[in-house]
């Protein structure tokens, strides 16, 4: 795969942006990743830029993206309570700055990371297509929507070729355990630490896991079929329970003589009871399906966090 | 009518907070007046309280509040696309403190006044329902329709007894002519100062025009029968073209002598084709219906205007 320019990845040092950045190595294309640091570490072909300094209109930073893709969130779901107003002022000033630097550098394309878990709110059981009705329950799923809105208002009004992606809950190597988000790496990383990993509800939540690679596979395919003005749910399709989840998890730690412990908690009245997507729509348009089991992926985790 | 304690008004200086306050005098309640100003002239039976004041979590304003009924908004749609970023840090920081405000003196009701006008996009011709997807086309229409998931999201998750109104075009005495919102008082001002009206778009737009009186109305059915959690169109339900309000507001002049001249221009692309609220869920809880018909609600606005 070869792009006119050089790719842009906006928050690209975090899970989601150093996954996507392995698969895009592959492609002849420069890739530019902006951060919050002044500095960080990058690879062979890889540009770091600050985005602040992105996003200085008169910044000769690039003349040209072939893609922008914005992974940048200063927030997670459980936090966004704290504060809903620093949610806000973190959040979306920001990605509006992204959507005038898409618009002004003339983007081929801009793929903003939304969430498909907290959009759509308690809507029920089945896997919800990306037509139904948003009701987000998190400040966190607010604004991601807000978001979403100015993503679609520059595609209208200012014609940036802008794609949405709404991830399900995304698991694998390298997200790291001990940051509160991300319901497999913090009990395995409870495990490892040899204490209880607190639960909310009593395990019947259903949540919608796909492992990170086929969340970079998803991805591609959006970037390279997706329609702009549209939306794409990017999960697995399939439900699993979280008490299912677990005990597969603890099955996989007792290979290395040890087990997860939980301490169950009452429900948080902000967690939806289930979050399944439908992604006939990706599938469609691309042919794109996930290719690793949960316990595949689940078992490629722990060795993972073993290992660091 | 009577309230168990004192009716909160933020951003009750306005047009629309302004006429309600007429209403709102006759109750046996006092009336507490909150706006931007440091101080501001008040009525009998009404105290003003800068809205910086009121949300000092110290604040001993007041203890309790039977309703707050939230009219606070710091933009316009027509000027929300110079600065979209303005747009959001101007308003939704100040709404969620509103919330936090009637969360912690526990009031009895909390109104938030959203735009029929701007937060359901270009959906088509016929009335629209309340149940609708939303596609803002307008930074003011997506700011409002985050605005309303934090008033949902206070009411399910704090218990904030929260009604969410979109009002349609609002128009009559009152509303200032110069001020670039409001095409009924915005032509009724070209008309006085002989100075032609510039309109975007042929004349084939269609806005649902409701009364101010009306309004006040419709908004008290709302105080009183809404259910907590709902959100409750406030227009006439029915469509009016462009150019057949102008023609009526240029019959209404000619009376006097004088006439509508009107400057046409290119159709702006965030102004939706068709706007027509359907409003039988408030008709159906309440039994509320507008009383003034078009032509009377444009000879007492041009009466008004002319006596200013």
């Amino acid at each position: 795969v070869s792009y006119p320019g050089p790719i842009c990845l906006i928050g690209g040092t975090g899970f989601l942006g150093s996954a996507l950045r392995r698969h895009l190595r592959n492609f002849d294309s420069e890739l530019v990743v902006a951060g919050r640091a002044r500095e960080a570490p990058f690879e062979k072909g890889e540009r770091y830029v600050a985005a602040s300094d992105l996003l200085q209109p008169a910044s000769n930073t690039c003349e040209h993206f072939s893609a922008i893709i914005d992974f940048a969130y200063a927030t997670v779901p459980s936090t966004s309570f704290e504060d809903p107003i620093a949610d806000v002022s973190a959040n979306l000033g920001p990605l509006i700055g992204h959507l005038q630097l898409a618009q002004r550098v003339q983007a081929g394309r801009f793929v903003f990371i939304s969430s498909g878990g907290t959009v759509y709110g308690d809507v029920g059981a089945a896997p919800i297509p990306e037509s139904t009705p948003n009701a987000p329950i998190s400040p966190y799923g607010i604004t991601k929507l807000a978001c979403e809105h100015y993503v679609r208002l520059f595609h209208s009004l200012h014609g940036v070729p802008a794609v949405i992606v709404r991830p399900s809950n995304i698991y694998g190597p390298g997200q790291l355990p001990f940051r509160g988000q991300g319901l497999v790496a913090t009990a395995f990383g409870a495990v490892l630490r040899n204490k209880p990993l607190t639960v909310y509800g009593d395990g019947s939540q259903v949540r919608d896991f796909l492992y990170v690679e086929d969340f970079c596979t998803g991805l591609l395919a959006v970037l390279e079929k997706g329609t702009p003005g549209e939306i794409y749910n990017l999960g697995s399709g399939v439900g699993i329970s979280v008490a299912y989840t677990l005990a597969a998890i603890d099955k996989i730690v007792q290979r290395d003589g040890r087990s997860l412990d939980i301490d169950w908690r009452e429900p948080r009245p902000f967690d939806v009871k289930s979050n399944i997507l439908d992604t006939a729509k990706l599938s469609g348009a691309s042919g794109w399906a996930p290719a690793t089991s949960l316990e595949e992926g689940l078992s490629a985790t722990w060795e993972w966090i073993k290992s660091q």
